[in-house]
């Protein structure tokens, strides 16, 4: 630990620099930040006493949920997984590490990404990066050739977390993946139909899943006249359009890359298309795309694929979009990325505002799902190479989580963190027997029941506690009443009260609580 | 890796001893444990062709949960939350990792147990040991001095994983905890009502509630003549009394804690004790023990304490047993623990018949709750040293899978991994279009449904995936019907078919599967 005077020294050095960025009304995420880093200063200097503590808060890019957040994310994860069960979906749960070499050579660079263990003796093992892996080495190593899963989970990576925009070191991953040997477009038209049910029952606003295929993107960049060892880092170019305006994309491809501008002007023909099942109808037709073997493939695949769509009636939110490429190397058909057409805040701009727009922190802030087909990953996990194929899709849950909390806070309406029903309360001193006499013939019964932990509360903190808590009824036990053989009833909203015998209390408290 | 033969060798080794355990009759674990090994050999050899791969499998001490130990686990989870929500508990979450320095100094000798991350840069980091540490962390971050909450989430202990008995290396804890000050008694009451509730609710047959106080057992200790400083040693001796005979509990006083004959005799005649509020009273009239100021303490909060578990009519399963005594340090006041009368399997001896056995692996096997009061836990994290009181249960959550996986094996009914409520299918070729349009106006009603994903499946082959799967219902799309305009509706079970319109079908459907 550094000592007391260099902390303090550290201390004032950020305190100008958030005095400096507050002045210049810099960027929110970039002040909130430096003020966590205040804050950490502040906390390993100690308390007043100036008795250095350590430092209390959570690892760098993680969070606590608090109660208000678990329940916004229980709404969440409750949407999405009766979708998932809708489509007949079995669940499937994995270790938090993995053996290190099932990660070794999965995720390319960002493998520097992976959280290792400390080699403790035994086996060396590292932090999960993602969904995906795990479930195909579940596949491979129980010898599963068909599943149609989901799995909500948390997985870790060293990033560089900007956690007011949903970006974290730990965070959700929500997938669903159909593995399978199927008729073509099948489970494929099911997972953008599965995104279409999700984003329309979470409420978000407008949406569109844009939709290509890798083999129409190798296709075209093959007719352009791209050599085939550059198909990946052109790919990977390709894929910064949603970010950055074609200039600059067409720079890198020229300057970086080391393609002509005749071939970069190609590309660009092809990769500003938009469409549905006509455009796919037209590329087949391109004298140039439909000579080539894997463009023709994806095309043809695309137009059963838009077919299937409009059955699902969901082509009004699908677009064959040619400049959509996804990051991922492992990907080998069709590919989808669903966005928001307008998020909620001022500080998360528009997806249509934001194209041309340089992100610093290179997230497409839009984005809200993604998947696509990957073929050969389980074969990558099994002794003789047997290739299962698999189709999925990935909910974006953390950016969804916090369109979800910004929401709520500009709502008026309160969330519950609880779900009691009635609160059990007394008139008078002396009551606690009645109390728990009746609050155990609520709980016997399923009732959602609570009553204040103390012996004789004062009626009036009781009655605040529901008013506080959103608890909807009272049942008031007083010396008035036991005398007649009665409880008081009373409805907090409305402070309607009334006299209940107490032998049909309990049946009378569950009929009005029944759809609470 | 070892080299090949080297390999070729261990893995004839290793098949040598599982022939031998086998024709022993060994214990079923061992033998388990040792294929487990073999197998894990096997696969370093590679395939047929000799090829070397990787080891296929979840790091030691882990596992998958497949399909249908998912559909138990959510099962026992729904229960368990159930019961949390009706008693007005929030949920909170906390990252798999903490700081190395939070967990610093909390376990004593099991902090070799911890699991740490690699440096990479950056901070210290720990996997979670418990979900109460972290807890007690989040409450003096957040200055929250009062709350209900529960919290279930994977923890992770460097231990000897035997997971045939549900002792893994990641495991659920499943923590229920009150934090306040309130009246007395009145929080700890509710948790063991809770231990209640729930134990009864999951079927897993008769239990018992052993209770004491570790203000009683320090003042018994006391009386008896243990020198302070030996109060937390004997007592870590007299919590083996769950698995060992009093003699041996006896020998470890004298020979390795340095006790007298004398004072281990009369430490031996208070820890026989077991009774109810009839026992508090009679040690109340103790005149040795009610002169000392903490078991004084102890017994008149025992005594107010079974007064409340009258009320809350749980006391037929709860006792006062002096020998209680529990591993952890950090308990103040009462402590709790509940056992199975009987288990389920031979390999699982009933707690009765076990008392007195040694068990080797340590654990009581029959112990599926346990907690008590921590009064100073969260002022270690407080700058300040501000104490917040805390009395929360646990519940043994894997011990509780294992039964039921075991209790589901033997039971003739089928566990459905879905919970599709009708198959979409067709009786001819060239029916897909429909197909599809129907099961969109199903998914759209909310209604869970499925249809197999190819172009044109055989009926027969649809109606088997009725019977594996437990699909209840099937919606038969043929080429009569659609010229008549009905769809022909199956229940799988009775194999009665009946003709709806096509207009009503949708709503018939929902009618049916309302309460599937």
């Amino acid at each position: 630990m550094a000592d007391k005077s260099q902390i303090q020294e550290a201390l004032k050095v950020q305190g100008e620099l958030v005095r400096k960025l507050k002045a210049e009304k810099a960027n929110k995420d970039q002040i909130d930040e430096e003020v966590a880093k205040l804050l950490e200063l502040k906390a390993r200097l100690g308390g007043d006493d100036g008795k250095q503590t350590f430092v209390l808060k959570t690892p760098k890019g993680t969070r606590d949920y608090n109660p208000k957040q678990m329940a916004i994310r229980e709404k969440v994860f409750s949407i999405i997984i009766s979708c998932f069960k809708r489509h007949n979906a079995v669940t499937i749960d994995t270790p938090v590490f993995e053996l290190k070499e099932t990660l070794t050579g999965k995720y390319g660079e960002d493998s520097k990404l992976i959280y290792d263990l400390k080699d403790q003796g035994g086996e060396l093992l590292s932090l999960r990066y993602d969904l995906t892996v795990p479930f195909a080495r579940y596949l491979a190593m129980n010898k599963i050739t068909n599943i149609k899963r989901y799995h909500i989970a948390k997985v870790y990576r060293r990033d560089n977390p900007a956690m007011t925009r949903g970006r974290y070191r730990e965070f959700y991953q929500c997938d669903f993946d159909i593995a399978g040997q199927y008729d073509p477009m099948m489970p494929d038209a099911e997972c953008l139909r599965i995104v279409y049910e999700i984003l329309s029952e979470l409420d978000l606003g407008d949406f569109r899943i844009k939709v290509n295929d890798r083999r129409i993107l190798d296709g075209l960049f093959a007719v352009c006249g791209v050599p085939e060892e550059k198909f990946r880092t052109i790919c990977s170019t390709v894929d910064k359009l949603d970010k950055l305006p074609w200039e600059d994309v067409k720079n890198e491809i020229v300057n970086e890359k080391g393609l002509s501008e005749e071939v970069a002007h190609q590309i660009g023909e092809y990769v500003s298309m938009q469409g549905g099942l006509d455009l796919a109808e037209k590329l087949l037709k391109d004298p140039k795309l439909s000579q080539n073997e894997q463009a023709l493939a994806g095309l043809t695949d695309m137009k059963l694929l838009f077919s299937y769509l409009q059955l699902l009636q969901i082509t009004d939110k699908v677009v064959f979009d040619l400049s959509l490429a996804r990051g991922l190397d492992y990907y080998t058909g069709v590919i989808y990325e669903a966005v928001l057409c307008q998020a909620l805040q001022p500080e998360v701009p528009a997806v249509k505002e934001q194209k041309g727009a340089g992100d610093e922190a290179g997230v497409n802030v839009g984005s809200v799902a993604g998947g696509g087909r990957y073929d050969g990953l389980v074969g990558m996990f099994d002794p003789k190479g047997r290739k299962v194929p698999c189709v999925g899709v990935s909910i974006g849950i953390e950016r969804i989580f916090s369109i979800m909390e910004q929401k709520a806070e500009m709502s008026a309406e309160k969330i519950r963190t609880t779900e009691t029903q009635v609160l059990v309360a007394s008139a008078q001193k002396n009551l606690l027997d009645q109390r728990y006499q009746l609050i155990t013939e609520l709980w016997t019964a399923g009732i959602k029941a609570e009553m204040l932990l103390k012996k004789n509360p004062k009626l009036l903190n009781q009655l605040q506690h529901c008013e506080e808590m959103g608890i909807p009824l009272v049942a008031i036990l007083g010396e008035q009443e036991i005398k007649t053989g009665v409880v008081k009833l009373r409805n907090v909203a409305t402070r309607e009260e009334v006299d209940v015998s107490r032998e049909n209390v309990v049946e009378e408290i569950k009929r009005r609580t029944l759809n609470i």
